[in-house]
Order: C-alpha cells, then sequence, then structure tokens
C-alpha cells in the first residue's frame, strides 16, 4: 500500500464478517479462496510504462499453451495440438490457442499466387484469386471446429490425464468468408453433382467428399477468423469451413472444390476417418459433431480449496443446431440439475454454462450433458460403446466425468 | 498447374460466360475483379510444412497494423493507437489490434501481487487478489469500446485521410469477469454511497468517478478478452468494463474502487473530457457513447475496380443497447436504402452491415447512419456542431461520408 495518500487506505483492512453479504453461498466462496493477511503487498506502478505497439502481445505472465506430444511414430502425419480449454473463458477461442490437425505440416502460402479451382461438373469452371474471394458477398459466423478424433482417450484407454490432453481438439472462431453455395451456383452445377471433392494446398493434398446438399447450405470458403486474417495453421490464405461436420472435413489451404456425381472414396474417407464397428464392418461419412458437452473448471489436475461454493463452468456444442439445455451432476449421474447458459446462444457454436456448486468436501462424481435443439441428449459412454464396441477411434460424445476427491484432487472419473 | 494430375484440370480454364449465373449484379462485380489470364501460377507446396507450436502468430504476409503518431508534443501522455478497422472482419476486434489509449504507458503488473480494494462508503472494506477475482461466479458479453475523441478529426478540421486515423478508436471484444455489482454488494454500500471513483494501477493513476446506478447494472471487473486473459494494454490483470460509456471510464489496471457520495471531480473529469460548448460552459459526465455507424469497406484510401457491383460494409454499435437498423446513402443523404445486419445483433456491441452497390462509376457520396433500439438516429455532423460549436473534442458521431469520385479514388467526403 506504499505511496497512496493514507485517507485512501485508512478502511481498507479485511474484516471477518466481509462475507457475510453475498449469501451463504458465495460469501463463503470467497471467505474460502480470501488471501492471506500477510500477503505481499501489491506492486505499483513507479516508471512509466511501455509506448503504444503496432500488434500487441500477451502478457509476460501468461504462459497457456497449446499441447502436443512429440513422441509419435510418424511426427508430422500425426501432428495435432490441443486447446486449453481449462484456461479459455467466453465462447471465443483465441486464434494462437486453436487446435491444429495437420497430416503434412503447415505450407506457406502467398495470397498473391494462391488459387480456387472449382471444376468438374459444372458448366463453367472457375478459377478465383484470394482477391476475389474477398471481394465477394461475405458472411460472418461464430462456429465450432472439432476433430473427429477428439476424446478418443476416453473410448478404450483409461482416459487421459486431464481436460486439455482428453478434449483439446475443439475450438470456436468468428469465421468470414463467402458463401461455397454462392461459387458453385457461379459455376453451374450439373444435374448429376451430387458431391464435391475439397482438396488443400498442403503437400500431402488433404482432401474429402462432401454431400452436395451441405455444400449448397452453410459452408463457408473462410477467409477471416476472429476479426483478422485466418492463421496459417487454420487454413491460410483460406478454408473451407463446414459447419457442424467433424474437422478434417473443414478443408484447410483449400486450393480446388471438383464437382462429382457420387463421393472421391479418398484414403481420407476409407481407411481413416471411419469407425470400425463391432460386426467387422465401418461406418463411413460420419458427419455430424453431435451434441457435447465438457467441465472446464473444476476438471482433472485442479485442486480443490475445501468445501463451499464453486462455479462450475464449461462448453457445449452440437453439429445439429443450437444447444437447448446443459444439465449437470455431482452424484455420478443419479440427480442433474439444470446449468445457466450464456448467451449469445448460437447454433454450430460453443456455448459457455455455468453452475453453482455448494461442494460439501466429500468425493462427488461431476459431469455435464448437453441437449441439442434436436432433442439429442449426450449419452454415457457405455451406451456409444454398447452400439459401436471398442474399435472405434472417432466420434467419442461421451459424458466426461471429473471424480472430486475429499483431499480437494480433481482426476478423470470416466473410469470411476 | 503444375504438378497435378492433368484430368484435374482439364476444365479448368476461365470462361468468359463463367459470370453470367450469379445474376446482372454479382457476376458483373466478379468479372470486374477478375484476374488476369497471364496471372501466375499458384504457388504449390513442395516441401512438408512446419509442425505444430505452443502459441500460434498470423501469417507473415500479414501486416496490418494499429497505427500511431510518433509526433507528439507528449508522447506517453497522448499516446493512443488505432484499430485497422478497413482490415477487419466480423464483430470480434483480434486483441493484438485492439486500439489503446493510456496516460503514462502500459504498465508490467504481475497477478501474484496485483489487488483490487473497494472501500469508502461501505461497511466492509475488501481487498481482492487476482486469483480471488477469478473464482467468483462470471459472465462472459461481446462489447465495444470507443474513447470519446475518437473521430475528432472530424469535428472542426478539414478531417483524417483515412478510416483508420479518423475513428480507429473503437474495438470490440468477448470480455469475461465478475459483475462489479456483486462485489459491491459483498462489500455492503451504505445508503449515501451513490457514486464510486475506479482507479486504475497505472503510473499515473488514471481515475474517474461513475454513478451508481451503472456500476450497479452492468459492469465488469474484466480479467478475459477474447477468450483469454486481457491484454497489457486492455488492463491486465483486470479492467474495469463500463458497457456503452466512453473509454476511459473503463479504467484499466483497476486496482481499487471508492464509494463516494458524490464525484470525486478528477483531472480526467474536469479539464480533461468535457466539451467546451459555444456558450463557454462546459458539458460534464457524458457517459453514453451514442449510435454510431462507419463504412469501413469502401474508405478512404482505397481504389474502385470501376462500375458494377460492390459490398459495402461496416460496423455500427450504440451506448444505449442494440442496433436497430442500419441505412446507406450514395447520393449524399438524399436517399437511404436498409442495410442487411449480421446476426448477432448486441447490445452494446459492434454490428456489422453488410450492402450491395452498383456502382455507375459516376462521382458518389457514400455514407451510413445507425438507428438504435431507443429509436434514435445517428445525425449528420453539421447538426452536432449546429447544437455543440466547434470547440468539442469529444464524442462525435456524426455521419462519416465517404467520396467515391469517377476516376475510383475514395477520399474522405465529410467536407465534400
Amino acid at each position: 500500500m506504499r505511496g497512496m495518500q493514507p485517507e485512501h487506505f485508512s478502511t481498507a483492512s479485511r474484516s471477518r464478517r466481509w462475507f457475510l453479504s453475498l449469501g451463504a453461498a458465495w460469501g463463503a466462496a470467497i471467505a474460502a479462496c480470501r488471501s492471506k493477511p500477510d500477503a505481499p503487498a501489491p506492486t505499483e506502478a513507479r516508471v512509466i510504462g511501455a509506448p503504444v505497439s503496432p500488434y500487441g502481445s500477451r502478457s509476460k505472465f501468461e504462459t497457456s499453451k497449446r499441447y502436443f506430444s512429440t513422441d509419435t511414430k510418424v511426427p508430422l502425419e500425426e501432428a495435432s495440438s490441443r486447446t486449453p480449454l481449462h484456461d479459455t473463458y467466453g465462447i471465443i477461442t483465441p486464434s494462437s490457442l486453436h487446435f491444429e490437425r495437420h497430416h503434412s505440416g503447415v505450407p506457406e502460402i502467398d495470397p498473391a499466387t494462391h488459387t480456387l479451382t472449382i471444376h468438374g461438373l459444372v458448366d463453367r469452371p472457375l478459377v478465383f484469386t484470394v482477391d476475389e474471394i474477398k471481394r465477394l458477398p461475405s458472411v460472418s459466423r461464430i462456429h465450432f471446429v472439432e476433430c473427429s478424433g477428439n476424446s478418443s482417450s476416453e473410448w478404450r484407454s483409461s482416459g487421459a490425464n486431464d481436460l486439455q490432453r482428453a478434449h483439446g481438439l475443439t475450438s470456436c472462431s468468428e469465421w468470414t468468408g463467402v458463401p461455397l453455395s454462392l461459387l458453385l451456383k457461379e459455376c453451374g452445377v450439373k444435374p448429376e453433382g451430387t458431391w464435391i471433392l475439397a482438396e488443400g494446398a498442403d503437400p500431402g493434398r488433404h482432401d474429402r467428399s462432401i454431400p452436395m446438399s451441405k455444400a449448397m447450405d452453410d459452408c463457408l470458403v473462410a477467409y477471416g477468423q476472429n476479426g483478422e486474417p485466418i492463421r496459417p495453421e487454420q487454413g491460410y490464405p483460406f478454408r473451407l469451413l463446414v459447419p457442424g461436420f467433424e474437422g478434417n472435413m473443414n478443408v484447410k489451404w483449400l486450393r480446388r472444390v471438383k464437382v462429382l456425381d457420387r463421393p472421391a472414396m479418398t484414403r481420407e474417407e476409407t481407411s481413416k476417418y471411419t469407425d470400425l464397428m463391432p460386426d467387422g464392418t465401418a461406418r463411413q461419412f460420419t458427419f455430424y459433431m453431435e451434441a457435447k458437452s465438457l467441465i472446464t473448471r473444476p476438471s482433472a489436475g485442479d485442486t480443490m480449496r475445501g468445501p463451499g461454493f464453486y462455479e462450475v463452468t464449461g462448453l457445449a456444442w452440437s453439429g445439429h443446431g443450437a444447444i437447448t439445455k446443459v444439465e449437470i451432476t455431482t452424484d455420478g449421474g443419479q440427480t442433474w440439475t439444470p446449468a445457466q447458459l450464456q448467451t449469445p446462444i448460437l447454433p454450430k457454436a460453443h456455448t459457455r454454462f455455468r453452475f453453482a456448486w455448494n461442494w460439501d468436501g466429500k468425493d462427488a462424481l461431476l459431469a455435464s450433458r448437453a441437449t441439442d435443439e434436436s432433442g439429442y441428449t449426450q449419452p454415457p459412454i457405455p451406451a456409444l460403446t454398447e452400439v459401436r464396441g471398442f474399435n472405434s477411434n472417432y466420434h467419442n460424445n461421451g459424458i466426461q466425468v471429473w471424480k472430486v476427491s475429499a483431499d480437494g484432487g480433481v482426476t478423470n472419473g470416466n473410469r470411476a
């Protein structure tokens, strides 16, 4: 408190009664987290601060980062990095922390020479430069992108050690771009054109087939992300955005769209990104990311500060539209109570939920489940494995359980 | 096209008829911006790309930056940097490009020792650490912050040369924090407590008085910005967010809130941030940022590519709530046509609008005007100066006119 005029702080001592007025609930929570009277005096700026700058960066005290393993057999083909969801606020994922998944590294593309070709079963094949795309009528929408392999650690293994490693392959951004339907209509799709093949300009030419009905619905050729040009690892100078569909269909570094009369059956939709079922057949073209939710705080790795009220918060989303309900259980699914949904609640976007939990200090199993506007409710993981067996790697939207122990430790409770 | 399988591009040549199907409007626009047949072949990644990374950054090809002058009399006291609104998409301003305004530089604050003290006319003065604030019930909201001095160049001078210099002191973020009302209620505001004084931890101790009615309404102690911790130049580790009120009241690096029975009459609300009226008196406590809009593209400095259709786009906002209408004129205000508003349309937030304009190639005066949910419509600048004279520096929400010349040049048309 040094350096302030004395009157400023004459009454600023801590009172033992200060936590009484917020109601027993949050008052006690504040009491529980109150800092010690012998805490260090706050830092006070004594010197003139830093000047203005052309392009800002985060505080040196903030070090949250994407997680990735360097212990992979084929490092670049398996490359992924995961969003620290436990450290994020609201619904926008910082672009610098948006998850990554790419199969041959992030190409460095000069927008002055990159083009998008639309051809195949069209009347007028076209080639668009980046500048041309940016001049066309545009839309902006907030949407999640989730890798279909997100949460695969929880499918048949004992589970990951924390939220980021288990579920960090989902992120949400405000995307801006040109409707793909506009470009396709401009080319004139022939009546037999029922699918498109989207291909990226990465060295491995990642490509996926997408039904024409989706291509003509809400897909974007997106060049903007959270207000600025899309980041290199998200597809700079533009990516295909296929809202609500599995991440790998949102082809990055988009270079061409070919109109076809059938799916192209690329590697990424035959040997990969299919789900092996118990009878030996494979589910293919599992486009939709189903309704899902995660409690991000508290989550595995956190430590509770003792009994009392906590804000339980997390994210929910669905590839089928808007989230209509998130429910919380603290007793392993015996009882469920609605959480509060933070507005705006947008279709095919992360939705933030919050729930005030009065923890009694005993062992607890904490989980959330989401319901979307189609009426579908996120299932327990056993309900998924009962149908799909244990050979699936993709599309695990099962309920994540966190185990809160009496000693305050929070761990992965999926096998509890 | 080198390196692709021949069949991929056998039909991918440009056709002279390709622009016919989008309707005369946009087809012609595409025709106007079509690149030359002798454009360079697109780059194609030949080498494995970059690996995943812990914290991403933008493409090296993107260089948009905040504008600031280094030619100021008292550099740090007058320090400001301006958002390149002409380069932004959607409604979220990238945190790295959020405008800056500070009076004694950006302090470097260690969140481990920073505190917020609430004292004065309260029953229980309190001191909160950053961790304690972050554990309390939180909300997230998308809001603009605009400096009251934004657009001052257009008040009495001949106007600035471009959008960024004239109007770049407004930005919009998703903010996360604790309601100030929660903290004040916890302290127990005495009946005579009708104002607060909010003070920052910057060396100059920037401070402003705020009516208790606003403090108890929608103010936040905000520690999150666009999903991650608030940026240093925006108040790290937390700032006061006073939605819809002039920027300087959104006190950054917030260190204390004192409850008072009257405004403190600080320097920043007496000698500064008041508006000198024609009769020699000064308007004081001009809190609200009134409804305003700006066409961001095309804007001064752009060059039109010739007659045809253009997407006119921009931003609108109001400190009184949601935007209900944005209208466009292309004839200097003789006729107005509604623009399309991009959802979500949020209160006290930037709202993106779009308008398809068929430019006939002749001189034109292009402008937008916004109406908010209170029914108020943004006025022409002369309507403001008629009442407030020419000595005001603050609160210019007048209509910005861009002059489009037959040669394609776009300039500031406010004096046209």
